[in-house]
């Protein structure tokens, strides 16, 4: 087991009719930005319960944060946040609002060039306006965690920061929450968390059992309860709050402490989905599986772990079963309705060159746990891939 | 999956050659009070460290904390916190350290008769001393958690206590720290964590699978690293991290957030501890086999889930399967050298009422997660422990 640091603070308030909590949640004093994506917030009532557990704190909305979010919109609510003398931000939506209002909340208290959070991976931050989340999206696991993404459009860049000052203060999960959901965005959750805890998994063995069947925990959750949730003609609660808490607790810090890991597949990913507006875990499922392939000696010890304790897989020669392992991974992604190759997605050969460039303009050229997957390798598992 | 909170922002710091972290985690200019039990922490080496790395800051040592520590020698720190105005303080030691510790950091600032602290079961409790760890014995969880146990000799009371207040700011974990440990308080610590686990896991199903899967690890790690820790001939690194980071996760909160829990084995025991001074595990040894066969009804579905998942029993009708799962874990405690049978530890049917007495006077009358286990119940969990 490696050294590690794990330090969550932030408090989560999980189950049904929880949104009224926030009015003990938010001091009292707060002059609060609530920030939401499109129109869904309004809506589904969820911005009205809001505002009722807001009372009389003085509040006004931010709307219109994108999926995969930019700089340059982020960049107005920092404006908002600063000549309205916002003390309190909260994020109403999935991923991409929890991820823009971190961003929001250390630019809004930064001196210089924001941008500059970005290309530090946020070591430059040193402090941020205090928030709290309201998840409706599970699936990125940015309710509990201090990290985000944001994409600037001018330069085509999706870039990862983090910081020990973007923790949420809290975060409701109310699994009914999703109900509303498109199931696309229900399988896009289910295959976002289970690629989360494969990148902190399949490295090669630490000698840290614990961590090791916590991932393998939530990997089976979501084999068992994906294709349930596909296939319910109705909602089914606690399905659905399996999918909540197992999607935060698969990027939450805990199943990565002690062990490697390998974000190859998100840092390809990401290049795919700022060059071509891929969802972010389609882009993930087209990936992995291709990823695995190449990968199959230096993750050896682990795929066969992982074909075992996840699939079941217990016959065979061992390059067998990790074969079967890896079109397991496949057909479930496909199961949930996310196809895996780049040609699904219009893609060929001739856009492989442009991800390439991509990933050495932004330094992504010693990407795994081995920090051997150089851009040649990544041009492989991209051919792999078509 | 029942609704539920999750808050616990106790900073871990985990791995060798991390004690020197205290320099950054303790307040620069704190006056700290170090509390100890005996004198391990003085010949290991550890004090030496500590002192080391709190470097310029004030500091003073307060030792004799007892295991199962009394109220009244608590009292006897509170009193040198409150008179040498100390601002901050770290235990050094294992649970009982730490849990006197958090008693003593609320009492010093309490209002009142300290003992209404465990009257209210800690909801009295306002204010507390900022305090860290630096844990020397893998086994209670109180390193991250808001939990403690004191135990008052003129009564002979051994009574839990909790409040969000008593959460350690940190806690270092050493796994090299372990090495000097005797095998007895190993094997402890790996049926404490064991205990732990089952009574935030052997209920009755809740739809809580994430949950179930991480008991279920956390059990699984302990019966694959508890003989090897015994057997090993000088300490292996890996197994004891495996164990300290386990019996950690066995009671932070985690795996017992949104299902029922039972914790009667517990009380039973502590109540064996109060009147015959029995090790804790050791109580626990012996009340949770009888209380798992006295329970085969109420607990069936998750008895059968234990034994398929833990100890791979898949043949038998279900109550075969059942009694299997129930002597594979009273085989597993004998294998790491406890005994599990009263009259191991020369008490017989006549100490029996004592002990019901005793649950009767602390309000210990409905007891588990149906609130069903009347004394008339634990009378006979204890008879069936003879």
């Amino acid at each position: 087991m490696l050294n590690f640091d794990f330090h969550n603070p932030t408090h989560i308030v999980f189950g049904k009719d929880r949104i009224a909590d926030i009015a003990k949640l938010v001091p009292a004093d707060a002059k609060v930005l609530i920030l939401i994506g499109g129109a869904s917030a309004e809506k589904t009532g969820t911005l009205a319960e809001v505002r009722q557990a807001l009372g009389e704190r003085s509040h006004a909305t931010f709307s219109g944060i994108e999926p995969n979010p930019s700089f340059e919109n982020a960049m107005q609510a920092v404006k908002q946040v600063r000549d309205g003398g916002f003390t309190f931000l909260l994020a109403v939506g999935g991923g991409s609002v929890i991820d823009a209002t971190k961003f929001i909340a250390a630019a809004a208290l930064f001196e210089g060039d924001p941008w500059d959070i970005v290309l530090s991976w946020g070591r430059k931050i040193t402090k941020a306006v205090p928030f709290g989340t309201v998840l409706t999206l599970p699936a990125t696991g940015s309710e509990m965690n201090n990290g985000g993404v944001i994409t600037r459009r001018d330069i085509a860049a999706k870039r990862p920061f983090h910081s020990a000052k973007v923790f949420p203060q809290f975060s409701v999960l109310d699994p009914t929450k999703t109900y509303t959901l498109p199931m696309s965005q229900i399988a896009n959750g289910v295959v976002d968390a289970f690629v989360h805890t494969i990148e902190q998994y399949l490295t090669y063995p630490a000698n840290a059992p614990v961590q090791d069947r916590f991932a393998e925990g939530l990997l089976q959750t979501l084999v068992e309860v994906g294709p349930r949730l596909l296939s319910a003609p109705v909602p089914v609660y606690d399905d659905r709050a399996s999918l909540m808490w197992t999607a935060t607790l698969a990027l939450n810090g805990l199943i990565g402490a002690g062990v490697p890991q390998d974000w190859a597949t998100h840092m390809i990913g990401h290049e795919l989905t700022a060059l071509h507006n891929i969802d972010h875990a389609r882009t993930l499922a087209i990936v992995l599986p291709s990823l695995m392939e190449e990968r199959r000696v230096q993750k050896r010890d682990k795929l066969l772990q992982y074909g075992e304790r996840v699939w079941g897989i217990t016959t065979g020669t061992d390059d067998e079963r990790i074969t079967t392992a890896i079109e397991k991974t496949r057909a479930f992604f496909e199961q949930m309705g996310i196809p895996t190759r780049l040609k699904d997605y219009g893609l060929g050969a001739k856009d492989i060159d442009a991800v390439i460039t991509q990933l050495e303009e932004h330094g992504m050229t010693q990407l795994s746990e081995h920090r051997d997957i150089t851009p040649a390798v990544s041009r492989r598992i991209l051919e792999a891939a078509l």
